[in-house]
């Protein structure tokens, strides 16, 4: 029997497997464990920046008024104060102290003046002193305490990924530990007696599962955790029980296979066995229009295609916001732009297309090419492609420069703002 | 005594860096621990794709010539192939077997119908039996074996990481383990009396190490181990022992702070006490300078600056093309493109800017706005860069909406092709 499915539009699909989908909470981590971890607490200032009035060079602190006279200003070099030290004298009138970059403005001091502007020398009794040409105001050359960042301002938010910049800032600011989001355990499963281990020899009527390995990837791509389960063959009560045992251990599920329009269907009737809410089970998209979600106990289940490309896109469209908005990220989705379409894609197509394509700069400007346009079974285009070309569903192709959308892979999301 | 140092061109630097630098070599490694790895092997077809002549769709298997007759022909269903299954009957005149999505063509038959372009149904007898109204050629509906893939062909060449999409064409041609680049060892030392560990407090004169905790991250994501050493305080001896100890354990070393040009220089000091080969130490750049890299017993050492935006730059320019090119990377360097400058930018420099910046897409095209200009001591402004713009040097500033170049962060490399 043939179920009629009614395929949804793409935005709505994703509207409805973001539903209810919330952040999972944070935890503490150390500072060396942070990176690629989404900050779940806004970075403050846990002092001013700079802390001190500082040198930004390395010269020699001074009054300025002592410059004014006609003439270099002689001034007596009374102590030094190296990076990590502080001044122990108050500079007085016609003195001053050898300072290093980042050292803090000694007492009296209001100017420093480069190393490289002055004449030192030393006196007939041994006295070190300088000899100053030009002319100083007070503040020259002195990084005022707190000019940079005021104590208890936020400098990053929550949200945002730690990244090495990042990771600058809470050094900076004493953050020893830092609350990041708790990462969501996500299991897979692949599916279908047709499915072969990547160390087994190809024989007649099987292939390699891929997407179980790819779908892995994805996962750690977003920062969350994953455990593969295995392969599962065609036989419901095995599937049932395999995926209610799963359900104990894991925040998200996801499989791929086991979902065709065909007689195999277990997936669907596993979500209906479990008396899961059905999200969708059709979209207006190619590829991947068979695809499921479903929500159970505040648990989101995907029900991805078996087909190479479809699985892909199928993660990237619906599980990657569902698992980034639990991951607190600010910014859930691919990064989406426009380019130049390399090529003519003279196909029509009923349902919006996910292409996958090589993007690339020239001149600055985005341009798109897709590949493996007539191989979506193939997976090697995968290996190649840096993102999607979004060809919004009618009844006419599309021409070679024209403008289209696309949405980067590879977690440009982390590296780019969302207009 | 203040040296003379010599800047030299950044692209100078760049090749005096790189001289002599090779592929570190390969490991084995799981497929399933292979995420982010850089393949030291290219990666080729172990069959062909489809490895067999196989359904794209569910439907009929059938004898094309059986469907040219006038009126819908009446197909007797002598079986059901699933997917994974191999057809155990040959496929005689008015015969059909029912065939799943990926499953191997039957002897006999030479075209696919779809499930939907057929009726079903059964005779008096039980027999089930189809109704093809349409007509169909020989070949129809089938995916012929090695039309996508070639048995022994390269798919993806040696020196990519493996990315989601690499890792489904490793596992779908049976690399249970694959060939990877050696991760070298990059040894981290922050020097300096002035820096506090991360879980000090501020007191006057200190401030905290963050560089040492930035490189560690940019380390990790290049794809290099890190082995931080922490913090050395400046003591020649002691720093010339843990330098001198830390050498026999990484295949790089990277220094932060004690490379100023004041008294206090000891990273020159200790590389010429190694009698390392000192390949420059000052370039033509703002900011990072006074940068000096050496190369010793066939190991590449940077003292790179104390200022934050200064260690980044360093490390992003000179340590890591050295370190990609260890790891085999086809493209060892940021990507280049050019953008348009989001602000005006007034400062002329005799020596090239290197300029945090926030890089996004206006329609398709990359604008960049400086971030952070009049902070360069700053390190919140490494938080929210995603670019650097590169300003050559000369007696002019620049004005907002020229085209200039840019690089981009955070891993870009391996995502985008370079031009």
């Amino acid at each position: 029997m043939v179920e009629i499915r009614k395929p949804i539009a793409v935005s709505e699909a994703v509207r409805r497997a973001l539903a209810d989908v919330e952040p999972l909470g944070a935890e503490k981590v150390a500072l060396s464990e942070s990176d690629g971890r989404v900050l779940a607490e806004d970075v403050r200032a846990d002092h001013d920046e700079p802390p001190f009035d500082r040198s930004p060079y390395d010269g020699f602190a001074l009054r300025a008024e002592d410059t004014a006279g006609s003439g270099p200003a002689e001034l007596k070099v009374i102590e030094e104060i190296a990076a990590g030290d502080v001044g122990r004298k108050r500079i007085g009138a016609a003195e001053a102290a050898r300072i290093m970059t980042g050292a803090p403005i000694p007492e009296g001091a209001d100017a420093v003046v480069m190393m490289e502007q002055v004449e030192e020398a030393k006196r007939g009794d041994g006295e070190p002193y300088i000899l100053v040409p030009d002319t100083y105001r007070a503040g020259d050359n002195i990084s005022r305490q707190g000019e940079d960042t005021a104590k208890g301002t936020v400098q990053v938010e929550r949200g945002t990924p730690v990244t090495p910049g990042v990771k600058a800032v809470l050094a900076t600011f004493g953050y020893a530990e830092v609350e990041v989001a708790r990462r969501p355990v996500v299991g897979i499963f692949a599916t279908g007696t047709e499915l072969l281990d990547v160390d087994e020899e190809i024989v007649a009527g099987k292939i390699r599962n891929s997407n179980a390995y790819t779908l892995v990837s994805q996962v750690h791509q977003t920062g969350a955790k994953a455990r593969y389960y295995g392969i599962l063959k065609d036989d419901f009560d095995l599937c049932y029980e395999a995926v209610r045992n799963a359900l104990e251990e894991v925040d998200v599920l996801v499989t791929t296979g086991g979902a065709s329009v065909g007689d195999y269907d277990y997936l669907q009737e596993i979500f209906r066995k479990l008396d899961a809410d059905i999200c969708f089970n059709k979209v207006a998209m190619r590829p991947g229009s068979v695809t499921t979600v479903a929500k159970w106990q505040g648990k989101t289940l995907f029900a991805l295609s078996g087909n190479p490309a479809a699985c892909f896109v199928g993660f990237e469209l619906f599980t990657r916001p569902v698992l980034k908005t639990m991951l607190g990220a600010a910014r859930p989705y691919l990064k989406k732009t426009e380019a130049v379409l390399g090529r003519d894609f003279p196909k029509a197509n009923p349902f919006t297309r996910f292409t996958r394509a090589k993007v690339d700069f020239q001149a600055g400007k985005l341009h798109a090419k897709p590949i493996g346009l007539d191989k979506s079974n193939a997976v090697t285009p995968l290996a190649h492609a840096n993102a999607l070309i979004v060809l919004p569903g009618g009844t006419e192709g599309y021409e070679r420069d024209s403008i289209v959308n696309v949405l980067l892979l590879n977690g440009e999301d982390t590296q780019w703002t969302v207009n």
